[in-house]
């Protein structure tokens, strides 16, 4: 940020008196222009014995498999932006069950949300940001090929769970060592 | 936002291409400048039979009691962040012991957490934030000066959790009808 959304002319990175760390704040009209985490939110949808992962066709990992999810949309609730991005990214319909898992990844401000959901219909297909939609069984799982994390945490949890058929909700923190690439 | 905040340029609500809603754009640059949910983050202090809340010394609902919560901030988790602001709001240290309830209040594009904790110090008192900090039994709770919903939520469900001694994560959507004012 290098200029105010206000008044548009220039920011100064300082502490705002009464606060404890830096913001941007204008130099003319003094707006405090916070900064704060972003949630991605979306589903786990299963059919029977599969689950229905898409190939992304957008940066970061282009050509890797997650499940559907995006930003959160202001005016929509965490659940209700989990099944619009199932819907966009998977032209996918679902019901879903529960939330069922939560991450933070602090060093790139993010909270990650997935619903466990059921396909209501068997006509799904690729949205404009993905390349391929495919149903897997377990032990077809592109493991290695999977985009994220938060992904491979989810599908992990979710067979173990299965085995059981208890699907308890469960929150992590990623904590990332600082020499690592963030994505992978 | 009326000026871009990376070229100090106009910018204009605008669907961009490839997109399904509104966004401010800029005329100049280009950059779309999304607007996202922020997330509230906050602890259900307990001590034995008692419950900590904190008179609000700001707006809104000035005077009126809350339990310690505030936006998350970059780089920090969900949990640090409601560690923070207990801190920050009522100068009380706290070992979490789980997330317990998550609202959605998409009418102001608000998520909220609230973490289940045990008081680790008899020692507390009011940040610049707060009026006054206190401890109260069940009998005590000011339900009708309450600031808001989400606290009344969290503390009916967890006296009725307390008597079962089972607290299980709890999430809920908070739709508020139109014509009502958004605070109360
Ligand atoms: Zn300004
Ligand atoms: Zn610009």
């Amino acid at each position: 940020m290098k200029f105010c959304s206000q008044c548009g002319k220039d920011v100064a990175l300082t502490i705002p008196e009464g606060d404890d760390r830096e913001r941007h704040v204008c130099l003319h009209c003094s707006t405090i222009h916070y900064q704060n985490p972003r949630i991605i939110t979306g589903t786990l949808p299963i059919l029977e014995d599969r689950v229905l992962l898409c190939k992304r066709a957008i940066e970061p990992r282009h050509g890797f498999w997650t499940l559907p999810a995006g930003f959160m949309e202001n005016g929509e609730t965490t659940e209700q932006g989990a099944v619009r991005e199932t819907w966009e990214e998977a032209r996918a319909k679902i019901k879903v069950d529960a939330l069922y898992t939560l991450f933070n990844l602090p060093q790139i401000n993010q909270v990650y949300f997935f619903y466990r959901g059921t396909l209501t219909d068997i006509n799904f297909g690729p949205g404009p940001e993905s390349l391929e939609v495919e149903l897997f069984y377990e032990h077809e799982i592109p493991w290695q090929e999977l985009a994220f994390p938060v992904i491979t945490e989810t599908l992990q949890h979710y067979f173990a769970d299965r085995k059981e058929n208890n699907f308890p909700f469960r929150t992590k923190d990623l904590i990332r060592p600082l020499n690592k690439p963030l994505i992978s």
